[in-house]
């Protein structure tokens, strides 16, 4: 079984997907806001929505729409600028409008199309803006332009965020897996402000394919911690239109349903890392890896933990190798632990062990952790239990970004 | 039932309490780093320590302590600038010196003696050094010492915080509860690096003092929030020493217990807001209401979500009334809501109902909230159930004290 990242590779990757983007002056000027991605055939599709209560109108449509038809999706479009959450009844009408325009536009029954929404909530969908940028992308259709769409959904990202990969599927076929996603703030686990697409080509069917992204997530994007808020769109969806003609994936534990499973893995993981390599203020990336617990829940646990610490991002913006507040972190995290049995290091210097800290020199420490990329390390003794999570670190930029983004 | 704050009063104002403080040079330099305080007379005693697995030796020593002899304390010493924790066998046998050395420095049994620590964690303490300052310190007791106790046990305290109250019984006695508390980092609810000490000159039966001490703190210190992190260290002492000769309460629903409850609560209520406003890089004090609620448990969940957002607190340092983040926070809690049936107020403005924004002047309200105390105030329309709890806001300060602290 091998993935292959393909290089400049993106969520029109694979085969029978297009892309295409519109400017519709939704609450950015002089850029693109809205993305369409469309498939050529039929798709599976499998989705994870915000746990928030508070749920925007596009996700409480989409969670509707899957109950009703979760096999046949055919298009997706997202809008960047205007959440549309906290809307109200003009809030749902908008999201049929659009759903309605894009079926329209490409001759779709209506049900066969997904609708995101990303930026400001609380204000009102420009909808007639929203609904002529559909009609102009619906006619600009291709592969070519998945960069393009990455780019379109971005609202503080300083970036856009995408990839794919090929998976070379036991049985003989290769697959393609494809995808971009958005989100710099309120990034938390079960899908904070984040908005999410992975497409494939791959024929998989549609209770395997949730099966699959349920585990996918799980070690990616509800891996990640920016600030530790949810939020009310974030969406994760996954479309395979089975064009690439591999025997259809109804198994999981098959071996191409494993290759599958892992190729799925690998580009959220891909997508999941490139949300916290651009979180709001960053300067560190920052994995942290707990083992020896006594379940993967408990080292799941200690690590968030860990990741959500203030003074333990506060601490690596300061490329300070404070093992006191880690330690801190895993002791109110829940998780089983006896301090006397914790192993601690950072960058791979080990830093704390039996409860007390470990002589090291403070600069070299120090040095170590002046990187763009750190790790922390524990080993709580405990068990077997094993979890890693990506986080970034709190500067003061992040609080600056925070502090000014809607007013 | 009566209670006056006193002015000026401090933990030795209860009848029969002094005070000391001593120049050990733990970790500070030119100040004194060390408390005592000291009854003339047995105290009945309760304490609640924090709920990290981590603990510092001192909290272990007091909770064995407290175990073996709940009713009888003489006296408290504290030392700043080592917190005594992750420092091993020695550890521990520096706390038991501290007891020892206030023992006989005042001819009392070891097991009267209470010993807090607070300062920089896997440090050995150098007790040479803080036995010398126990020696000095107890030749030098004095009631008018209590501000200087309090100024003693500061870390990155900006100022001392102290407060006494005197309350009339019902059954005629005036009693006084006094206290002093330091914390400015980790603050959050169960005790975040954060000592508290209440001392009274009431007669209260152990098992009353420990029923008024768990509700006191429910409504005080443990209602207020920093950054969300919990702490080796944190304790929360009440001691009275019985010598006013009020009728012993012993029964915390009779009018007597209800007042002395109600005093207690008030004192560390005072103390508890005293710490928020000193958070670090806090540049806001913010009350923080939810009501409404399914339950009163489901209103401080609510209430305590909104407080650690770092969104909410980066926005009400901006001074932005992103009621969106709110009621995000309200979203995720975990506590029952209807975003329909929530309404949502700054600075008693109204700005969301029916789950949507209301119109209001963004300028105004932004005015609003750039003062030094703003509230929230969240109707939930769920039920009866309310709570308020006590933070600050996240300034680009505080992510610099913190990147700094240790190094």
């Amino acid at each position: 079984m091998s993935i292959t990242f393909v290089e400049g590779g993106h969520a029109a990757s694979p085969v029978g997907w297009g892309a295409a983007t519109a400017q519709c002056g939704i609450k950015y000027q002089g850029r693109d806001d809205l993305a369409l991605l469309v498939s050529a055939g039929p798709c599976s599709a499998a989705a994870i929505f915000t746990t928030n209560k508070v749920k925007a109108a596009p996700v409480r449509y989409d969670m509707e729409l899957m109950r009703r038809s979760p096999a046949s999706l055919r298009a997706l479009v997202i809008n960047a600028g205007n959440a549309n959450a906290c809307t109200g009844p003009a809030g749902d009408a908008a999201v049929l409008a659009m759903a309605q325009a894009v079926a329209t536009a490409l001759a779709l029954p209506v049900d066969t199309v997904f609708v995101m929404s990303t930026g400001t909530i609380g204000v009102p969908m420009p909808v007639a803006k929203v609904l002529g940028g559909i009609a102009a992308a619906a006619t600009a259709l291709a592969p070519s332009h998945g960069p393009a769409a990455a780019r379109a959904i971005m609202t503080t990202d300083t970036r856009p965020k995408y990839c794919a990969a090929r998976v070379d599927l036991p049985s003989g076929h290769t697959i393609t897996i494809g995808g971009m996603t958005k989100g710099a703030g309120m990034i938390h686990p079960n899908m904070a402000t984040l908005l999410a697409t992975v497409t494939s080509d791959a024929a998989v069917s549609p209770v395997c394919l949730d099966a699959a992204l349920r585990a996918a997530a799980n070690l990616s994007f509800n891996s990640i911690s920016i600030d530790g808020d949810t939020s009310t769109n974030d969406t994760l969806l996954v479309m395979a239109n089975a064009t690439v003609g591999n025997p259809p994936i109804d198994d999981l534990a098959s071996p191409d349903g494993q290759a599958f499973l892992e190729g799925l893995t690998a580009v959220c993981q891909h997508l999941a890392k490139a949300v916290v390599r651009d979180g709001e203020g960053a300067t560190r990336f920052v994995t942290i890896t707990v083992r020896g617990a006594a379940s993967d829940a408990d080292a799941k646990l200690a690590a968030m933990t860990i990741a959500k610490s203030p003074l333990v991002k506060t601490a690596l913006y300061g490329a300070d190798p404070n093992w006191g507040r880690v330690l801190c972190a895993l002791g109110y995290s829940g998780a089983a632990i006896d301090p006397d049995k914790v192993l601690l290091s950072f960058g791979g210097m080990r830093v704390l062990a039996g409860g007390m800290p470990l002589p090291f020199d403070e600069q070299v420490a120090s040095d170590m952790l002046n990187v763009p990329e750190v790790s922390i390390d524990a080993d709580l003794g405990m068990g077997d239990g094993i979890a890693t999570v990506w986080t970034c670190d709190f500067s003061e930029n992040y609080v600056k970004i925070n502090a000014e983004y809607r007013t």
